[in-house]
């Protein structure tokens, strides 16, 4: 199998990939939490991921791809221990049972998630249904000594995992003295925990809360951290390869997932840790309260101030594709535009691909070597810890080929037929299963379109030939009207969409 | 609110529809098991409570609908019980995560509803993320004296249950006696239960079962009946209005479902029971061993030898509609066929419709009071019970109307505007939000095709008017080809597709 460099943030550096298990590979991602719409800047991340999925099935591996639906427990930082999460405080507005709006929210983020054309994870576990699991890791970790019980609640005692020598704060390079520092300084008296630094496992619910549970402690409901690490283990095996999420989970999620794990297995989570970056707005963080943000459905049909039309959600994924996973991503309008010229060229590129055929098989010329050594490399760059900006970059070298090829300032005499053949498979592979664009010029009733405009060429073409200026320019006119174009070449007439 | 008669199986009567609650609706479907492709009588029955949900919303019922999804514990009858279920023996073999084979059937079954426009329930919980809640439900009925333990698992004790005057049988039809009687004769000693006809609420598992639970008898896993049970009253309460499945499902597991509640809550659970019919082939039962068996994804291909083409699935939609929900439904070549025109046909009706405006303001005339009163008969029809074959010949009726209105055989100064505004609200609610049914001409690229159909039409007229036969015959001829077909009117050339 061709070799795969992966930056660990655990490690903080690149990687040589290497499966637990040869062939097979097990993958973690924090899925959305399903109490309003999905965010554009998540639809980003789950995307990133997609694409790495995609190209880890693409090199062969067998993926176990687990990503979580948090539907119960996730607390608004640790102030509101004890009190109400965001689903239930929803629910109670709209006078609606909690699964209700989580099934609602959770609907939404499937049709955005299949709009952006992203396959489905191989097991997406619920939080809520799995609470026997989680109630099972928490009595671990409290039978390991690392875990403590107040007032019907259980918090993880994070002085007494660390005084153990365990790594709290390696993986977001927390320095463990300033973590106990700060937690000494900012404990105040008013909270049940004993450190500021611990978190909860379990919390007790009061009488108002409706999402809640048995458990040996109290009727309540699991912490948020706690979920990942019990369907994690679960699904995956207390160590497994890959667990991936937003940079902003680095700390206290992940790294209290981190904690959990050994706490209970005596074992870290994953072998390698990887995090997408932030989506920006015109520079800035998004953020609904200032006007600065855009919804996936504003994108779509424009209805924004930040647009000046609507994008095709593929528009959008071949923009995601131009930056690295790892980097900030500035989304505006200029750039949107010049994805959807990039996403066009691309596109035809595959087009135009597809009507050469190579008959030559003799030597390999220069150009022959250029066209093999620029497949190899859109491969060298995908394995570089999955940098699709600089494997489209090659891509768009080898449109420059391929439409050289078509109009003749290339001979494609010079090119194998073998070569050709490769290079139609690496091109079609990255477009559509590993970039996982789709041509949206082939959707719907584009047989008929086809027909149609064939019919229509051919009428154009005797009325031409029968000097009848008259209908040939009627034909241009309605067609221009409905945005499509004529393109004549020396093999005939062609057409496109403007 | 207008009066809604429904059929209860409960009583075995037509009955006037009365909810517990002024206003709204609790509604509980029994979803699939997802251990394999979604079987097509398994959608006619989830499309029949799709068009019932439909219906209680449009007359402004709040709906909660809640329809399970079985991913654990579907026994194959009691021979099975100590055993594998059918999801864990395909894990097996499939070397899969057992989660891993109910995602992969789950998402196709999702995909499959949406092809059959079928709207998602409001709640759709998963037996596995309710093992807590089945486990409360089982120590409730055992502190009330209807279960026993047996090695680890949990019987429910039909003959106690009934010796306290409980009405086991009373869903199903069947006597109690002879359900007693049958117990004694069959009680062969080999099985762990007390009598034939108790049922498991608890299995433990052996060491090979996968999907399995810490319980306070064993580890192990619920019986199939309870899930139900334990979900309705969770989301809905203990009594509700409705209970909705298949025929198949009135016994044993409907009749469980029953003798749970009342044994847990001392509630019966629905006040209405609703059962849909089987779907046969051919006149026959569907059977994958005999061959006699038809895929949705077939349907839609046409690749099967029961089929001489691919069927729309709103082709198959109507096709469903054309039988109420309590009669059996034979899908043969032909009915498909007729139902192809059929729902052409109404859909033209409704463009038909929708090209007409009426300007009359005065007195109602006799044909005005014809269409009032096959508006006011639409609506009675599917109140009585969702009679949709009735109401549909109402709206065949109607298109009668509309296509003499358009064609001047009727005249639409006879008809008041108001009725006109009416007939069409009346029309369209029932087509889309009634029925369901989506307007497939209006789908993808169609203005694109309006477009260019246009233009041809334009030039074949032309061609026309110069006797330029041979162009004429080729613009026929390529059309035929793409299935398209011209049609010469008195206003003009139009065109449908054949």
């Amino acid at each position: 199998m061709r070799p795969l460099y992966v930056y660990n943030s655990l490690s903080r550096q690149r990687e040589l990939f290497e499966p637990l298990e040869e062939g097979h590979i097990g993958l973690y991602v924090c899925g959305p939490t399903v109490y309003s719409d999905v965010h554009l800047g998540n639809c980003r991340t789950f995307t990133s991921f997609d694409i790495i999925y995609r190209y880890l099935l693409h090199l062969g591996y067998k993926v176990r791809y687990v990503r979580n639906i948090t539907d119960v427990g996730h607390l608004e930082g640790d102030v509101d221990v004890g009190g109400e999460d965001k689903i239930s405080k929803k629910a109670r507005l709209d006078k609606l049972e909690p699964m209700e709006v989580v099934q609602k929210y959770a609907n939404g983020f499937h049709e955005m998630m299949s709009v952006f054309n992203n396959k489905p994870p191989s097991i997406e576990p619920r939080a809520t249904g799995h609470i026997i699991e989680q109630i099972d890791m928490i009595q671990k970790i409290l039978d390991n000594g690392y875990a403590y019980i107040k007032n019907g609640s259980v918090y993880f005692d994070t002085p007494k995992f660390i005084a153990d020598g365990n790594p709290y704060g390696k993986l977001s390079g927390r320095v463990v003295e300033d973590l106990l520092q700060e937690s000494r300084d900012n404990l105040k008296g008013q909270d049940e925990k004993n450190n500021p630094s611990d978190f909860a496992l379990w919390i007790q619910a009061d009488e108002r809360h409706l999402m809640r549970w048995p458990s040996p402690w109290s009727v309540g409901f699991p912490g948020w951290h706690l979920e990942c690490s019990a369907m994690s283990t679960k699904y995956l095996g207390p160590h497994f390869d890959i667990h991936g999420g937003g940079t902003d989970l680095k700390f206290p999620h992940h790294e209290n997932e981190c904690a959990q794990n050994l706490g209970a297995c005596k074992e870290s989570p994953a072998k390698y840790w990887l995090h997408t970056n932030m989506l920006l707005l015109n520079g800035k963080k998004m953020s609904k309260s200032d006007g600065n943000s855009v919804t996936p459905g504003q994108l779509f049909t424009g209805e924004s101030d930040h647009l000046t039309k609507g994008y095709d959600p593929m528009v959008v994924r071949f923009f995601m594709l131009q930056a690295h996973y790892r980097s900030t991503l500035d989304l505006t309008d200029d750039a949107l535009l010049a994805a959807e010229k990039g996403y066009r060229r691309l596109m035809e590129g595959y087009h135009t691909l597809d009507s050469l055929s190579g008959s030559n098989t003799g030597n390999a010329s220069a150009l022959d070597q250029e066209i093999v050594s620029l497949i190899e490399s859109t491969y060298e760059d995908m394995s570089d810890d999955f940098n699709t900006p600089k494997a489209l970059a090659r891509l768009f070298e080898l449109v420059t080929k391929i439409n050289g090829l078509k109009g003749g300032q290339l001979k494609l005499a010079d090119v194998q037929a073998e070569t050709i053949d490769k290079l139609k498979e690496t091109y079609s592979a990255f477009l559509f299963d590993i970039f996982g664009l789709k041509d949206e010029s082939s959707e719907g009733d584009s047989n008929v379109v086809d027909g149609l405009m064939q019919l229509i060429i051919d009428l154009r073409k005797e009325a031409r030939s029968n000097k009848d200026w008259n209908t040939a320019d009627k034909i241009r006119d309605t067609l221009s009207e409905l945005s499509l174009q004529l393109k004549d070449g020396k093999d005939g007439t062609t057409w496109s969409k403007i």
